[in-house]
């Protein structure tokens, strides 16, 4: 017994259809059919990533990784519509979101704790259809059952705002002086976690003025643009000339990377998200070795600590995210989702179905 | 050059003078003659501890540890006035607080990060004349700098503060939901700590009318009367089913400690800083073993990683004693303090000078 | 295509048939049919559990665990004959062994990386039939691909070495002081294992003549007759006054555990895996509060980095279970290895098919 | 009383006189006048590290951080001859080691268990007069008493053999494969440390054939010229395609680092203690983050964590460094030590007084 509602054969969804900038709202067949472990999702919202940006731009990583025509999308919430004669972890009605890593199950990674780097990783969005539509088709591993309670708007950004638990959470920071580089998205919802977190002072460096107006709302401490004032000043300044215990690097940009690292107090702690467009050019020796510099680099979700904590602080109301989510619009209104992103001017922006 | 400043030849302080109950108000001298490495140092706050209430009511523990005559009291801040000719660490002019742990810095435990448990321990107030006094002597070792802005009642309850800060952050908090057993003035401090750090839900058991309404007003999300409703339930009840993944033991009840490993879910965390007044029979195959829980024992405070995290929280503002510390008296008015304490009518009991 | 091989009807087993001491040899049905994510394995070598020993003497814990008929056995190696529809970790002719802790895959606990403290847990061989017989049906999330020049005999007792390697390794052992409580199997596994890691000094506990004599002959430094010398003394001797760095309570003896804690160093590490016939009473404030112990509460294997820890070791010959493998036997002999095991006059009995 | 022996006014030391290639031995004055907390050592045996090299060699390092004239050498082992008045972590007599990092003890890292990168560090042989002499004068805090059963020529070494233990054991190597970059006399005392630890299996990459042969000899279950094979294709190849799960990092060199962090499995470690001729141009996404890579930078040795671990394997016969210690020459020999260093025909090189 595949399916159990009746299900339409036609939906919307939000397409690369071409090797070229941008992307198209189509209509395309409802994937019905299901494997022994595969579960269909109704979705209710979705949130845009940046690797959607970089598909929705076609830059060259997306070149690289993406076979046109696919759906975009992996953040998403929505509803249990229909399960693969194998699936136990959850059944039809239930309010999901979803992992986007979809790991093999069988390496030593998978077996490990580490499915987030699986070894032969499939991610949704990216390997095969993703979110941005009205259903979508996930193995039953990757899914994640949400509290009724959490809204679905936020239930969607729980991917993203994984990312900034993991990347924080690899040691704890309650009491610590943090410096975050970078304050898009996923840099946004650090800035809310470290406040919940108890983070002693959360100093973050930014060079969009909208965003960094908008870290400090969240709840940065001290904001600095780094074009302005040199960084490495003041994180010292604002630790009584120690430096910051710990580096939440999420801007890819080398010089952030470099200033951050200098930043840091002898025997501090690095986590590294952003991704770099190219090789960096480093001083290990002063800026990692000499200072006893762990340096963490983060991709993904630890599956499925990392969930845990984020779903248990949405559910408790211990973190807020309607400053994080700038913007929500319709599903039809995404290009202007996307020229937001494209722009900066915006915290995360969620569609909704 | 060991004395800088003119000082009086008498002090109050607050003395157990005789082997029986209470204590008393008297005139001694000042101990302005220091050794090397010591400082002395002019006390403007002392707060109550329960070690202190245990020597005021000269219960069986005070009778084995205390030798009269003896100043009383460890939790303090002030000033230094007078420091040891190879003192470097403060100056005169220093708002300073103390550990109260004073270790050989020889042996084993101390040369490995581990002085809080040094094998030749002395505590002060404890083997030593305390800080229920006008003056107080310590050694460089333990002391602490204050940063100016915070009130000396507050930094007076560092010392306090950092048993509960130590019994919580043996493993991260944050998004987690945690039980803490006993909600007497550390346990308050760590109801605040907790709220500060994000846990996701904070479960507070607690006999005593005023501390468990005190809990509540302080941050814990569900307080239980053990008496009145079933602990492993409720917990059940607020977790999902799982139960609960810290459990911070400050109670120093066995039934609290039993129903508290009970009520952590598989594979959780244990840290216990209540002591008990016998020998505690357990199940150890159900309540620790086949659950793969972790037990840590906690005495003192990390020296000196428990002291940052307390005082960077105090110093930028992100936790608020105003309301664990219920009374601030005059110093004279140590009775009424001390009384306070055996009724269990308050949270934290500082006295000023 | 569930089945692939062809298969006899009938197998030998050795089964609990009835409600009293001992087990039979029988012939059963081969159990051929096989639900989609289930493996059936021909066995080579299974060897005798401590487990398998309670329920041979039908004590009080196989009296409320065990529902009889079932065939005994846990511990096992053999080659895949039949693999059910969905299976894709192993292939039939693989050489396989396979954890005992079968997991429900869906609770928190399974989705945290403790498959091991499922909220659902099934054991192989207790809540269902187990691998002594000439072949056992596992799910394949169980399964361990041994390496081919791992012999069968030392690939069954991966199960118990596991035991062994997940008690010792929560914390690193090179160059500390270690001290087992009880060297029965598994704490001769655990000596091996300490020797291979280089531990400083391998002090042993253990009463009986045998395994002590055995315990020394692996790899222990110094051993110790509890009944003839005092343990906490000769521990203080042997580590410089200091005590023990790391508990190994194997034992399940409440004096050995009370004796080891004070044995053990300030700030020091027990790990628990004995189980005791009854609630332990225990002085927890001088023993695990006042010393800032840490307790791990141990129970099966981490799924799978235990096993990779314990298959490396074997298939790089680094670590030799001869001395601790005592008696190999004809599987239809399998009653001598049971009286070995009464007897205590074994390290590990093997029984090959 | 500070001078309790009949000392001789003058002393043989290694000395760097001028600021070219080579250092002279020389007659100096005994350094007899002693702060309150310093402490004077009759040196039996000194070792030659790398950074004695630098000075030996007067490269840029050495250009920039020596003044002249300074006695050179900072590994040894010796009596103690005299203690300042207020010392008592030592007494005459003793058989003592030194840590070469001074720490000022004040600063937030010497005040949280990390002296080793005190913001205020000061290194003796480097910025201070050093222990290429008859006598050396250190502060106590920094010395280690030996155990009577070590040999003062293996007690020289726990130095630089405290550089190899604190790279190895951020995490714990027993069952792991481990990729060792360089096999310089540190690589090589991390090689003999990893085989006591029970690694899995050593692979070992070093272009020096002496010292590549001597890796094997020490106990390198592989060894890789990489010159002449792909260093990321033979671990593969040993690792059944996974990866090493630890590279140690000894070499320096960029292109080692690069084919190191290549060779790691998914969520593996490294450890860098190598230090760079210049920046270091490399592809952190690939190599770090999408791998999920911890990287962590070494420096010295954890105070006294890391002196304890080493001092037990030595003490207890657990490591032997007799193939490590490939040269035992007098002190009056100390070109032809220098020489060997510099063309590398040697393991770890002693000289004797």
């Amino acid at each position: 017994m595949t399916v159990t509602k009746t299900l339409p054969e036609k939906m919307k969804a939000i397409i690369k259809d071409a090797p070229a900038y941008g992307a198209k709202l189509v209509n395309v067949d409802v994937p019905k059919s299901l494997e022994p472990h595969e579960v269909l999702v109704k979705v209710k919202a979705v949130s845009i990533c940046g690797t959607d940006l970089h598909i929705w731009l076609w830059n060259d990583w997306a070149k690289a990784h993406i076979n046109v025509p696919q759906i975009l999308g992996h953040e998403f919430a929505g509803e249990v519509v229909s399960v693969g004669k194998n699936v136990s972890l959850v059944s039809i009605g239930d309010f999901v979101s979803s992992e986007t890593h979809i790991p093999c199950q069988h390496c030593k990674q998978c077996r490990t704790g580490n499915m987030h780097v699986c070894q032969n990783l499939k991610i949704l969005g990216v390997d095969m259809n993703g979110a941005f539509a009205e259903y979508v088709k996930v193995p039953e591993i990757v899914l994640w059952k949400n509290d009724p309670s959490v809204p679905p708007i936020w239930a969607s950004v729980q991917e993203p705002l994984g990312n900034a638990i993991h990347t924080i959470f690899v040691e704890d920071v309650t009491g610590k002086n943090v410096l975050v580089t970078g304050a898009g998205p996923i840099g946004l919802l650090a800035i809310g976690v470290l406040k919940t977190a108890g983070s002693a002072k959360i100093i973050v460096s930014e060079v969009n003025d909208y965003r960094r107006a908008l870290a400090k709302e969240i709840g940065a401490d001290v904001v600095v643009d780094p074009r302005k004032e040199s960084l490495v000043n003041v994180v010292k300044k604002e630790t009584n000339g120690d430096g910051a215990d710990v580096l939440i690097e999420m801007s890819g940009n080398p010089q952030a990377l470099k200033d951050g690292l200098t930043s840091l107090t002898n025997a501090g702690r690095a986590s590294l998200l952003g991704v770099y467009d190219k090789d960096v050019q480093i001083n290990l020796n002063d800026l990692v070795i000499f200072k006893a510099i762990r340096i963490y680099g983060i991709t993904g979700r630890k599956m499925f600590e990392t969930w845990y904590k984020g779903a248990e602080l949405l559910k408790n109301k211990k973190l807020d995210l309607s400053k994080i989510i700038t913007h929500v619009l319709d599903f039809d209104d995404y290009e202007r989702g996307f020229k937001l992103m494209e722009e900066g001017k915006c915290g995360k922006v969620v569609l909704k179905l």
